[in-house]
């Protein structure tokens, strides 16, 4: 399979929602859960699942592919129940694995629950051996899921399930990036790790001003196509419930917990999408203010100049480096709309220059100028080379500089994120020259890191810091375990230890 | 969907498959797997599965339907592995789960297990709630699996799992039927409860006389078809493991464990295959025994009789009873080769004879003769009245004498059979001239209690008892907590505490 | 594919079915199709297909497998209409070739149309040259439908399209078998070909003595399930229509028409369901007969002897052999219930004996016995000789002596079966006793062919004759063309030159 | 089912592709297909298919959805042979109709044949009843692969069929709009209607500078991602043949037939990719000079003025008309990069705007601004209102003013285009200011048909005039029954009499 989409992009392992509605509300849970999957389809592209609570039963449906392929109509109205949660997820397992497929559900003795996890477990293999049970996935949501399927130690007395309790139990023993939603009979409930490495907000939906249903979801893009409003941001290892009575911590972010924000800076750069407000602000001019940003650091000066960006994540900035360097913007790239996944492998030919099955230069706006090519990250390298290749032979350019609104990406991810282990990163070894000089260009400038966390700060909400590992090196948790593992293959892959294989 | 292979008649549970090949023999296991469910079809028609092991991962294949519709040759294929095990299941919980379809397998800390099982646990609650993990399924396997993964108290010194070990605990703390299959790492473990109420033997494949592979399955009547020998049967109370070793007994029948053998005496009425080898005699000869039983007991006196069997499994003892009687046989009903399951619903016309979409008389054979109509038994009587109403009707029979060659069924199975409940069996309430009235028959006749043992015990190879609850009500198990799961609704539906359903 | 069904059986090429319904009787006619067609199923196992006329529209169903396969609850319900027809095939090409599958539709100037067709045009080829038109399958099927489309010479004058007229012209030009339904929007044609290759009949539906519909099928087997009353047959050379005046003639058989009715013999020897009536007479009681012959011509003398059958089809003549000449009649072969197609190809070891994949051998009747095993037909002789090999190993048979219940095969058909080329046919250039050496039998022996003529001809309720070209070669029709077809491959198949493989 | 992505926006109806390889070239021309459809799914979303000949037989793959969901890789391998022609539609009849997906293909008497087709035949009713065939589909596919499969009245004496006499005659034939390619077994023909109302390209795939393979497509952005180059263009009423001779002109446009071009307008407005060249110029440089044009026509005047556009389409004019009008220009609405069909129905809440399902507007850019917001075109107006209810409400803006790149849609299209009827056309019976009132615009302007003239005029490499129908009225050919037709429904709907229905 060819991701024509994502070329040399880090890949996002997961968007969630889980929604309560009030009875009688006629608020269809299911449909509108597809309809925030939907607006959080960037976030994974690989399989959905919705799962709906009727009072006695769970309903499920989960599947390959887009939103839109998982799910038909008939199935989202057997999607029966006024709560639900769902998920969108990048495989980062290869292999078309139905079982890892979230969300997960368990029959526990204390009730049915389902959970949809975005993120990446640190310590998986560890709370996997501590709990003695046989895995049916290699998901860490199975292990998230048993985990709360455990009772605690002084639950009996009380003749009823501690769900809060068990969640902050969970909170307690796993390590990494987490933002969870959990669908339990009494309550959807919503957390995000201490870290805060993922976003989580929360919003309602309302009917001639009276609530009717609430919502949690990876990002705010959600909310709006479904005419929810956004309330706030779950907090770094706060726990929330959703049920009948609204909104409700029922445990705040703990000073011993909540130890220090490390937001993950690259969902600005490039994950979420550009109409979501992340901490409290809009990702969309974060992105302008990379551009201005990067205008500042590296305005390429001369004649017979034009700014072009990589469509479509990279033409925000783009414009913003040439209003802010005031040079002349146009377009000069063109990109096919209905690109995306492919199960059919290019020819030879067409493998020496994939990109050009994606875009096509525009050589009236290109033919004999120097260009300024502004994307927003580099991984690997191989796309830039195609795409300066493409500028080049296809538009005309004589020179091409590359300019990129973010700084060199040096180190994995293991916080959910699928980049790229140490060696197959570019700028893990090569300086900016050494990099210009591999992919073909004139000349190549990253923005500082400090130019990424100006951009950042300026405009967030909380004091919050962020977690910038991929460009420093400096991981919030420990990633000994997983540094071990990215020995043997990159990142999550190497822990997915498929116990079974449909054929 | 509509049944119509198998109107008014029990319904087994399943039929169970394992096998172990020397490493460079040639076998191809998941092929041999196929042709062995697909010789045990009649235990279980709703969906089949295989899974294989390849020395470092499961490969699995599981769906819905017959084994010639779950399995292409491309999936064959890749079952690679030289062991796996096999499973026919007949669903008892409606609805289309495939989360219930078995192997169920699981990957414990000690290595990746999966198991396949026949029978039906009576304490399956007090076993799910007493392992404190959450459950993925509804079905005893999972059950079965989940108390295999958990180790032994005294097990890490070993620094090796023990799987014998875990198997005897299970015989210990499993109540009710099961005949169950274990692929682990190091072998296939095949096992019966202590009182054998599932069948399960063991074969051999040659290759010029040297064994090549080991297979234990639920009839015999799945080795010829494969080209495997019979070995012998697995004993009550009795693990096996089959490597490279052959077949191994690794606990022998303990003097506790074994306290009574209570094979399932319906096994030779109706569910196994008249080819099948039983506690060492034919299936077949033991219903030509019950014929002639029948014909001793019940004879038609007079002119103009002639004896005809409800095809295709009352043809063998509806032969034996006419020689016996010294009557003459016929063909009275021609069934329709290809019938079976349809999910088109019959026209309200149809639905007041359904047997007739099944059935036509032979009216050259059957007008103006007095009819024996000889049946292997009768569950709730519908479709006895209908066959009658078709032999008088179409065949143009004067009278219709319905002869059983079995005991009334008067109460429900509890070990795996889906027999109906206390309510709905026509001969709870009924004795036999009230059931002759209800089916419209002008004389009924069962064979006796004491007749079928005869015709059973006479060629029994071991001194073996036979559980006979469905004819007499003693149940060799405590079966109270069935009994009142029975109230809500009947046998093994009862439990069926759907946790998802899949939309 | 594996047919483990018709080993070395011949092949039908089909079952078709018509209905048309009264307004407002509220009599379903997708769903009576459908249990029409489920009755026919022994006529065609590959592919199924159904289409509704609701008065401005065609709804159309086809597929690939069994009807049960083919259609769901769902699909029924859309087939909307009071009228329709429906169609069953043996695919005679291979591949999964939907184009070819029945009924076929056209819409023609003069209004839509949809034929299904049981037999097989002579002279196709040149038919098809004749239309000048393009083709998009390569089916009798679109010949025929294309040839109704065409209008007569004389037709416009009158204004509306002249149907019977132009199956009038078809009858004339068409040569082969056919037996044919077509749906029209003024109501359904039925027609037989002059010879009356295939058969054809007609029914009717009534409600409290009132007929409500009216169905043409091509056996009376499919009437009873539906609850539909015989009528007659429709006669060679005929054409009737159905509609709301019921069953009316709209040509009968000309006397230039009706040269000599030729009904497949064979039809009485294995296709036909022995609950079928066939020209008047019960396939079942014909059968019969041809077992008394056999024993008449053939019985086999000494001690030991039992008489067993291969099943089911030859089980009653068997049994009438047996009875005639009187010897014990047992069961020495068991089948399993559930054989039909797979798609799993044997292992090696398996395809030394492929019966045992169907069948096994009951020793307990068999061992020291001298056997006389009665068979219907042999195609190749393949079957045969692995069936000697079961029962003599795995039966302990001391002798073998095949008897068989209809004369030797010696040439292709060409009037919708597939059988064989001459050249694989074992019984074209070898006589008994050769055949005896080669399947391993100590003795074998066929009905003559006046033994088979005497045993159907007996209840005959026409002075019809019979086509046997397979056992004599004498072809009522010029089947040149055919016989230069079959030096490049056999029978049908060589025709089957296909424009387009869906991949 | 929802399409998100073409909400009020015109369907275009068709691209095609067809090409031929040399012997041994090694070129994988089903792959190559499979890439051109790629880069042409905007011109059709619904179906896709290609066929190949292999010298002997057709190898056809068609389906439903988008290109890459229709193919996958095993089915590309199975498309064997060196040539082929690839179609992807966009449905005018709803349904899920295979039948009618192109390519269609025929078995004539003269070999087989396989048409794709791009445009509408204004005169389909009237070769289909003069041509006495039978109808399998309602394609005018169909009724040009029956036109083609009629041999010429002078042909017999020829010895082999003539296909570009056919073809001739065809263009003499059929009126309307299509541009075509045809499978025949001695080439590739590619041909547009006299009008030359559909573009149709040639390119060449050379290696090492030697041509392998030649290539015709709907547009020239299918060629750069297969590695080809541009030829030039078919030329109205002209018919040139691919095949080992390269690219030939066998019936040149002929002085009678080459009346008067008149390439669609529309292709310019929103049908073509940005990056094709169209009549010898760049599609988005077209679209630059629509902005300026608008700019000069249309200036907003004032302060606090921000220029947006609609995403993706509009975004190039409304760049270009705020750097003429020197006006800032800003993005002021994010699209969902996902969008496409659903076939989940959004809640009565979402439908009142559906345009937040796609697009949410960005508040720190548009709040209390007066905003220009460019569009391409308005069909209904619809989504206009909503996309302005976003930008006030979700966005803040204090004043918006529509200005459209094209002039006001006053007419259906009639050549292979789905608009809409007369009675839908928002611009049909009111004017600007009425249309302003309507959407909730505080002015609202449309290009002039002079300035749309100009800015495609001004680099046109011939000299060929325009169909400007849809703005004009004034229709090139005689479509008196197609508007008969819309009196029932509108445009190519009206025409689609399903003659079947799969079910």
């Amino acid at each position: 399979m060819t991701d024509l989409d994502q070329l040399d992009r880090p890949r996002e392992a997961c968007g969630v929602a889980g929604m309560w509605s009030l009875k009688g509300s006629g608020v269809e849970v299911a449909r509108n859960l597809f309809f925030a999957l939907y607006a959080l389809q960037h976030r994974g592209q690989e399989a959905a699942g919705i799962c709906t609570w009727d009072g006695k039963r769970l309903h499920v449906k989960k599947g390959q592919g887009l939103v839109s392929q998982v799910f038909r109509e008939k199935r989202i109205k057997k999607l029966k129940g006024r709560s639900g949660i769902a998920h969108n997820r990048y495989s980062t397992t290869g292999g078309n694995d139905l079982a890892n497929v979230q969300p997960f559900y368990l029959n526990t003795n204390d009730g049915t629950i389902a959970v949809a996890h975005n993120g990446n477990l640190t310590n998986a293999r560890t709370l996997r051996r501590a709990l003695e049970v046989g895995w049916t996935s290699t998901s860490d949501t199975e292990v998230i899921a048993q985990a709360l399927a455990r009772p605690l130690d002084d639950e009996e007395r009380a003749g009823a399930p501690d769900w809060p309790g068990r969640l902050e139990r969970l909170l307690r023993e796993a390590q990494g990036a987490y933002s969870i939603v959990v669908q339990t009979p009494e309550g959807i409930y919503a957390l995000r790790d201490p870290h805060g490495f993922r976003p989580l907000c929360l919003g309602v939906l309302k009917e001639e001003g009276r609530p009717q249903a609430w919502i949690a979801a990876s990002e705010s893009c959600a909310l709006s196509p479904i005419g929810a409003e956004m309330v706030r941001e779950v907090l770094p290892g706060e726990i929330v419930r959703l049920d009948d009575e609204g909104i409700t911590t029922v445990r705040a972010p703990q000073p011993g917990l909540f130890e220090q924000t490390a937001l993950c800076i690259f969902e600005y750069v490039y994950f979420a999408r550009p109409d979501s407000r992340v901490d409290g602000q809009s990702v969309h001019v974060t992105r302008q203010r990379m551009g201005w940003r990067l205008a500042e650091e590296a305005k390429v000066e001369g004649d017979d100049v034009v700014v072009i960006g990589v469509p479509d994540s990279s033409l925000v900035s783009a414009m913003a480096y040439a209003a802010r360097a005031e040079l002349p913007y146009t377009e000069g790239l063109i990109k096919n709309r209905y690109i995306g996944r492919t199960f059919i492998e290019p020819s030879q030919a067409m493998r020496q220059n994939k990109v050009r099955l994606k875009f096509n230069a525009v050589r009236d706006n290109l033919e004999g100028k120097r260009v300024v090519l502004v994307d927003d990250s580099i991984v690997r390298g191989t796309t830039m080379e195609q795409l300066i290749t493409l500028v080049r032979e296809q538009g005309g350019a004589r020179e091409v500089h590359v300019r990129v609104a973010a700084p060199p990406i040096k180190h994995p991810c293991f916080m959910g994120v699928d980049l790229a282990s140490h060696g197959e990163l570019i700028a893990h070894e090569h300086d900016e020259d050494e990099i210009a000089a591999v992919v073909g260009a004139d000349s190549l400038v990253y923005l500082s890191l400090e130019g990424l966390h100006a951009a950042v700060d300026e405009g967030a909400a909380t004091a919050g810091g962020h977690c910038n590992a991929c460009f420093s090196g400096k991981y919030p948790v420990d990633v000994r375990a997983c540094l071990a593992d990215e020995d043997q293959k990159h990142s999550l892959a190497g822990r997915a230890l498929r116990i079974a294989e449909a054929v």
